[in-house]
Formats: C-alpha cells, sequence, structure tokens
C-alpha cells in the first residue's frame, strides 16, 4: 500500500482532528502518503483533497471540528454519486481508506466498499456512542462533559430557585448521552428512549422528592424521548413544582475534546493503520473490554448497539 | 446602627454569594449584627432568616446561586405583603436591608421604603446589566463569558459544517449580553432590542459572505427579539447558507462567578456597608466610569439604562 | 450488616466526594447505617465521625476534596493506633468499612484487617492510577484532563515565544499520568520512571525538530523522574532551543471531577456496597477490562502494577 | 495614511491575536493596507512581514498566544537594530505601526520613534497589568481569571487536608496579579511587592485563623516578593500549620482570552487606528475611568503606574 486518503463524514464530533493528525503521523511513519479528502463524501465526488503532511495537522490535537470539513451528501446515497467517487479514489491510487464518522457513514463506506477495491477502514466517532461494535466512540466523553458542565451551572439556579429542571440532551434515537450524563450529574430522573417514560412515576417521584425537601431537581432526557414539553406540563399540573426546561443543543458537539477522546482517537488510527498496512479487509476499528480491536465492517452496520440499562438501575439508588 | 438584614431577590445572578460574604464580613467587622432574609422578600414576609457569621458565609465566594435562595414573590406586590415586611424588619430591629438583585427588585425595595424606617441600600445583580446607575452588575461579566464559551464551541461546528448558526442569548428586553457576547465572540450579525433588525439587510450580509468565502456565521440575537425563527427560515429561503438555530438557555445564569463578577460583589458590598453605617439614605450602589459610586434608589427606579450602540458599529468593521 | 464505615485516606483526589455519597446512599437503600469518619485514619483512631444520610450528601457529587477530610497518620502505622482503630469500630458496631484511598490506605486497611473482624473494602482514588487491581482509579481521568488543559495554555507561550517547554506533571514514582497526558498534549517527549531518561536522544529530537521547522515543543515528564532542571539545561546547552521548565503541582489534585470520575465512583461504591453485604471478605474493587471487578485486598498490597509503555511508542510516532 | 504595520513584542497576552484581528479588520474598512511584522521587533529589523487581511485573521479571535509570534530582541536595544527598523519602515513605506506589547515595548517603541517617521502607536497587552497610561491592559482578567480557577482547585486540597497553601502568581515586580487574584479567590493574605511583607504579622494571622477553626488558607503572594519559601518555612516553625507550596507558572500566561480581553482588544484596536488615521502622534491607547483614552507614548514611558493598594485593606475585612 503506497496511498491512503481519510475523510470526515456525518456529524461533526471532538476529536476528528485528532484522529485526522494519528492517521496522517502514524500512515507517513510507515511511508505511506495521505490524501485528505474534503466535506465528507462530497470530496470523494468532486475529488477535492489535499496532501496531508506531519507538519500541516500540527496544533490541531486540541481543536473540536474537523479541518477537512464534514457534510451531508445526498448525492453518496446514490449509485451513481458511488460510482464518481469509487473512481476518483482509483484514479488518484487510493489503496486503503480511513472513514471518520458515525453509524450513517459506515453504511455509506460499506456500499462504496461494494463496488470499489478500496479498502475501507471505520474509526468511530460520533458523540451519540450508537456505533455497534465499540464501547467508546471519539467525542463522547468530551460531549458527556460538556453536558455536565452544563448542568452543573444549571443546578445553581435550581437550587437556587428551588425548581425542576428538565434538560434535553442530544443523543438522537439513542439513551447512551443520557444515561451517562444522567447518572454523572446526580440527576433525579433520567429518561432514556431504550426504557419507558412513565408520567406517573415520574410525578410519583418529584411528589416524594418534595416531602423529603429535595425541592430542586434535575431531569435529564435524551432527544429522542421527545416529549419534554408534555413531561413539564404534567409535573406542573400534578406537583408543587415548579419547571424549567432547557435543551442543550449543539454545544454538545464542539469544544476541545477531552483528554480520553483525543487518547482514543489516536489509538483508533494506529489500529486503523495496521489493518490497512495488513489489507485487512474492511474493518470498522473499536474499543472492546478496553482493549483496541476491530471488527467486519459489514457487521457493524448490519448490527445495532445495545445498552446497558444497569446505569438507569444504579442511578435509582443514587438518587434517593 | 446594630443590625442590618441582607436578602438576595429576582433572578439568581453568579456573584451573589460572594456579595452575600462581602456584606456579612465587612458588616461584622464593622461591629454589625446581619440576618440573612430567606427566598427573597418571601422571606421578610414570613419572617425567615438566619443569623449570618464570617465563619456560615466561608467556601461560598465561588459558588453560583445564592445560599439565601430566592423566588418571585407576588405578595411583595400588594401593600398588605409589604407591611408584613416591614412589621417583620421593625420587630427584629432591622435598621439597614441590603437588597441583592436586579430592576424588579430595587422597585420593591424602594415601596417598601416608603412604610418602613429601615434604609434599603440595593446592590445591583443580574446578568441582564440593565439597572440604572451603574455600568455593570454583578454576574453580567460571568454571564458573558459563559455564553461566549459556549459560542466558541458552536463555532467548531459551525465551521466544520459551514453553516450560519444563529444564537439566542439571555437579557430580557434589552441587548447588553447580546452586544458585548457579539462583538467578543466575533459574531458577524448581533441582533439587539434597541436597533432594529432589518430581515434585508440580514440577507445581504449573508449573501455577501458568501461570495467572500465566508460560509459559516454566527448571529447573536437577544432573546428580547423574539423572532430568531423567522430570522432562521428567511435567511435559508433567500440564501444558500445553511442555518441552525441555538437557544443557550439557563446555562448563562449558573456557574462560579469570574473574578471581575466576585471584585464588583466584593466592593459594592462594602459601598453598601459604608452607607448603612453612614445613614446616608436608600440608595443604590454601582460602578460609574470605573469608580464605585452611588445614586438614590428612587432614581434608579425612575430611570431607564441607555445601551451604547456604538459596539454595534465597532462590530460591523470588526465582521468585515 | 447494620452499619457500615467510610472514610477517605491519603492525598485527596476528584471523585471522593461522589464515592462517599455513592457508598451512603446505596448503602442506606439497602437498609445500612453508614457512619462517615473524619480526618483518614485518624478518625477511626479518635472515634471521629458523623452520621452518614441521603441528604447530608446531596449536592456534592460535583466538588472536588472531601468532605470527609483526609489526613496523613503515623500512629496508624503502629500496632498501638491499629488497636485503637480497631476498638472503636468494634464499639460502634462497624462491620464493614470501605476506605476510599490510593496504595498506602489499602496497605494500612489490610493491616487493620489482621487485627479487627471489620470487613474491609477498599475504593481505589488517586490521581497517581498507580493501584494494582485496577485499570483506573478515581481522580485520574480528571487530573489528566486538568494537566491537559493547563499545557493547551502553555502551548500558547510555547508556540508564540518557539520555545521548549518541559512540563513536570504529578504521578510520583510512577508515569501513568505523564504517559496519558503526553500522548493527548501531543508532546515532542514523553519522560517516564518505566522508561530510561536518555538526555542524548532528547537532545537528538530537539535538534531534528528544529530543522523540521518545530521550534515550539512540549517535553511531559513525570515527577518521579526527579531531573528536570538538568534536562533543560542540557537541551539549551547541546541546541539552539529556548528552554522553560514549568511544574504543574497541586492544580492537578482538585477541581470538579470529570464525568468519567464521577462515574468510576458511583460504579466502585456499588460494587463495595455488594461486596460487603455479600460478606465477601477483605477485598479491593476495580476496573479490568472494561468491567467492574474485585480481588482480595492483599493481593493488591503485594503486587505493582504494570504500566503500558505502548503509549510511550505510538507516541513516538505521533509526534513526528 | 496608506499603509500601517502591526507588530506583537514582548511576552505573550491573551488577546493579542483579537488585537491583531481588529487593528487588520478595522484598517482595511478604512482603506489602509496592513504588514504584520513576525517575532516583535526581530522582524522589523530583518524585515519579515506578511500580508494582513481580513481573512487571515479570520477564526482567531479565541486563541491565546500571537499568530505573529513574539521574541526577545537585543538587537533592537541597540541603535544599529533601530536604524535597521526604521530603514525597513520607510523602504515599505509603512507610515503608522501599532505595537502591541507591554511596558519594554513602548519603551522601545519610543526610542524608535525619535529616528523614524513612522507614527507609533502602542496599545498594552501584558498579562502584569503594569503599564502607565491604562487601567487595565489586555490579558490581565483573562490571567486573573486563569489564577482564579487554578486556586479554586488547589482550595479543595487545601480545605480537605486543612493546610495553608502559598500561591505565587506572576505579575513580575508588581501586585496588580496578586492583589485582584488575591481578594477574588478570597485569599487569607495577599503578599504584594508595594506593601511590606511582615512575617510576623502573617504569623501571627495564621495562629488567629487556627483558633478561628480556620485550619485551611490561602496566601496569594507576587512572584516579585521572592521570599515565599522563606514565607512557608516560618509559617510552620511558628504555627500548628501545614504549609504547601505552588508556583503557578506560565499557564497564567496562555489560554482563550476572556470576554473582557477581546473586548479591549477590539476597542484598543480602534482607537489605535483612529489616532494613526488622524495622524495625533506617537501614543498610548489605554482604558481610563471607563472610557477609552490616550496618552503621549513618551508619557507612559516616563512614568509608573501606581498600584491602588485599597484593595488589600478591603482584603484585610473580606478575610476575618
Amino acid at each position: 500500500m503506497k496511498t491512503i486518503g481519510v475523510v470526515t463524514t456525518g456529524g461533526d464530533a471532538p476529536g476528528m482532528n485528532a484522529a485526522i493528525r494519528a492517521v496522517t503521523r502514524i500512515a507517513n511513519w510507515k511511508g505511506l502518503c495521505v490524501l485528505g479528502f474534503e466535506r465528507g463524501y462530497e470530496g470523494l465526488i468532486t475529488g477535492t483533497f489535499r496532501q496531508m503532511t506531519p507538519r500541516n495537522v500540527g496544533g490541531i490535537i486540541q481543536l473540536g471540528g474537523t479541518i477537512l470539513h464534514t457534510a451531508r451528501c445526498p448525492e453518496f446515497k446514490t449509485l451513481e454519486g458511488q460510482k464518481k467517487a469509487a473512481k476518483n479514489l482509483h484514479d488518484h491510487n487510493v489503496e486503503g481508506l480511513v472513514v471518520i464518522g458515525g453509524d450513517g457513514s459506515f453504511k455509506g463506506a460499506y456500499e462504496l466498499s461494494k463496488i470499489c477495491s478500496t479498502q475501507m477502514v471505520g474509526i468511530p466517532a460520533t458523540i451519540d456512542n450508537d456505533v455497534y461494535g465499540t464501547d467508546e466512540t471519539i467525542g463522547f466523553d468530551t460531549a458527556v462533559n460538556t453536558a455536565v458542565a452544563e448542568i452543573d451551572k444549571i443546578r445553581d439556579t435550581a437550587i437556587s430557585h428551588e425548581r425542576v429542571f428538565i434538560v434535553e440532551v442530544m443523543g438522537r434515537e439513542r439513551g447512551f448521552l443520557a444515561s451517562t450524563v444522567g447518572i454523572t450529574v446526580g440527576a433525579e430522573i433520567i429518561i432514556a428512549p431504550e426504557s419507558k417514560c412513565n408520567l406517573d412515576e415520574i410525578v410519583s417521584i418529584i411528589k416524594q422528592n418534595w416531602r423529603k425537601g429535595k425541592r430542586a431537581g434535575i431531569i435529564v432526557a435524551a432527544e429522542g424521548c421527545g416529549k419534554v414539553t408534555e413531561i413539564a406540563k404534567t409535573i406542573e399540573k400534578n406537583t408543587s413544582a415548579e419547571v424549567r426546561l432547557t435543551i442543550l443543543g449543539y454545544v454538545q458537539r464542539g469544544g476541545s475534546p477531552t483528554a480520553r477522546s483525543r487518547l482514543l482517537a489516536s489509538l483508533f488510527a494506529e489500529k486503523a493503520v495496521e489493518i490497512l498496512c495488513e489489507s485487512q479487509g474492511n474493518r470498522l476499528v473499536g474499543l472492546e473490554n478496553g482493549k483496541i480491536t476491530s471488527i467486519p465492517l459489514e457487521e457493524s452496520c448490519r448490527k445495532s448497539k445495545p445498552i446497558d440499562t444497569s446505569l438507569l438501575k444504579v442511578n435509582e439508588m443514587l438518587s434517593i
């Protein structure tokens, strides 16, 4: 293998730049030339790339976002688009491609792999942590800490005004972010899409807390639950609590990556380059049981990552 | 003067605790006894207070929120309620009262002063910075920095995805927060309630930026403008820009106070205790032209604080 | 089991409060009474404790330090001292004791267990991460992120002035902190006590970097290396680089715990209470291969935790 | 005026980039061409500069350090060196020069102005805040907040271990940083070079605090005091307190500028460009009594900025 490509696709996640840097430098160390495709799959289709060197990835390990940019690319979902991408990879002798992104990105890479001799290796980077084949994605730890820092601030107002705050965190249809954030901010209640959201039970907990003298409270809800306004109204109607609602929003996607997100990025990149150098086929890099591993890309696309609901149970004990 | 009271009212602001600590310790140093009334004016009406000592205000200078709590108190808006408060102050020999809060709080204190011999001194503490008689309120600098840190994160995503983000900051009907935040995050556009929001002009700026190669952008809007959704739609309809909307919300009200908010709190408190000791009458402490000053409480309630729109003009040059 | 004790000993670590909270609430949920001994082993010897309830551990999950205090206790190293502690535990019917601390703390607990029927369970909490039986200790992730944030700031000056900065991080005789911090700040060189520090090699790397145009640089050194001043002088003497030295110091021990430190604290606490309830004997809780586990306390005291030097090798590739 | 230069000199300070950006954009808006000289006065001597445009100063407002770099330049202290600089400015038709830096930088600019027709305007940027002619320098507010955040962390350990920490902050021979940091972290004692450091008094305060039950404590000392080790030993010898010493060091110089440092940078830049456009002569921009002003450069070099020691007196009351 002489030339590889690297691309960031899907929603940006903190640590993508650390991964770009690590892929570039490790590949370079091993004698490979690295091309950085811009704006996600759009860059593959249009053939827009820049040469990546150890120097032009200097000073980016600590930056959020992605210097290669990312974009949604409807054209890549068509066979037409994929063929253009395959041709560009072929024309520039790109024998391996490192795809840094999430769930949807890997589905795209897998489709592309069917019509293209370039070997695909996925590096999971998304704040949602919803990629099968890894216990943790790049950016997840950063997003969790960002949300925790925000809610630590909101708690000041919650306690001062003795109010209940419902805080909606990201995570799309999954509760990975909500459950980890919830337990680490000391939330009274965590609402994840994977567990039923029982309004009666929520009302009952708020009432109990009131009796215990806990007038302030934090409820962490995943955006996938989709009914925070209804929950707020139900609590206000049925209890003495004053309720406020906050949607954390896009701040969770940015910011300087935590040490852990940077470390994962570096170790995933090393593994990805190794897989390419050893021609192991289309694979997804991951962290499983504390070790850096990989599984077939196809397997990751086919399966859905299960959530560990035991956190929710532990939180019930922690929030008494 | 032997006994004074201290109370925090209205929305909480970072630095209120630093002010409580400073009032307590400086008054104590001068031989005064300090009573801390709880839950804002509600505590005056119900006579709920605790004795404040140098030791029980230790370790709070760095905490957001207010250890005395705060609450809305409709009853205090009635003469009935005010009379109860006046009676409680009289019964506990409270000769001076330090009111830490915002605009509405001082109007309340002024009303109370009409039927009560207790001398009132206001310390302006609100993230909105909309109190006449002071160039800066306790908490404003903290809220600005919190919003700036958030938007620095959002910029990562804005640049990575080449999107325009409209970020709504607090500030109620005024643009103090929006204009200072806007200029310090390097916003492309600032929308303050005090200046007309011209949709055509906004669209024209976004188009110009696009031509200059500036695809990403930040628009900072004050909540008082009230039409961020409309602005987002108009831009998307008339330009090539992808637009996202984020409402920063309650995080701006919490968090550890900045050095400046803590310093103002300490210096305002010293002035407030001095005013009480010298029986200067009902006054509001403030910062004017870099000096700690005071004006009659009545004057602050009567006048509206002008905004310096020159920041908006400077920002036009800075955002080219 | 009806009554258990909890104590924090050794150097403080961020997340100790989260662990105290979790032990208290989970034990309470399971019907146990919890006594919190103060000032580490000193509190066992003097019998100084407070009753821990779900309410008095509220609002502490986000605080650095330990509300139970900690202290060095030479007397506890004597049999005399241990006997006093054993008697106090017996007199207050403390059947199980949760010891939150580091290496030395567990050696103390193991000694105590020899003369005392109280069951000992250790929860590893130290920023040094040097406890056998766990891949990660409470506080380590926080200290790493604190050091990374500091060095991100120092890098600004390093680059602006084109200087080499040697930054000494904590970690006592071990390089866990230095190696994780080094790789995540993008250090040019990492100096860990476990690997030889070759001055010639360091000089050679700095010279190479200079030729590549990398005039600024960060060297992360563990305090256990003990010769940062000598390294600084050698570099200045043998290269064109200007060198500055910074010792990060105690800031690494404090601060609000990261989400990960809080999560570990909560899960370790749950395991510790479970071990006590099931009378599994004197054990140390840990994280191994991504799972919450435990080993005999005696084993942890007897063995030394190996360091994964592969991080240092990866960093060689990353710093080209 | 058609062409101006901009240069950053002396120690770096957070907000220098915001000032570079503002000078460039505002000058550009007014039709001027801007040259950015590199590595401080060294760039003037060697004639090393780059063309500054609104686009190449994009995305830097939030970055610490200076993209133009800075360096010590002994040659510029000689008439020889100054003549080379003057010739380069003349050869490139640089009619005005904005010098962003500290005390020493302005002395250099003033010397240069004597042999050079280029008009000099100084923008004060140093974390030390020791420039005559301005109440606040760019970077000061950031350094204060950085130090405060550090000491807030150290306090966790101070309280947990019930120790006294002496924290040495920067500030060279002046106590601006120490006094503002000291009052805003709630220091028990502040040691500034401008006030006598009475060891007996310090010992007496620590003893009193011990009797009051305040075992933990923070002493903030300016580096210019120069005897923190002696102070530590004296306290340990004469009181029951355990003492630890921490030198904050270079972290205070880096990091993302606070909103206030960014705002000052923007407003100072506007004033500087205005002075050049109006050919007002060699001047220093400043903030006085809350207003943006300017004084002759020569006056700033001749006079020494007085310190407001009233902060130290307020802190005596606040630390009871």
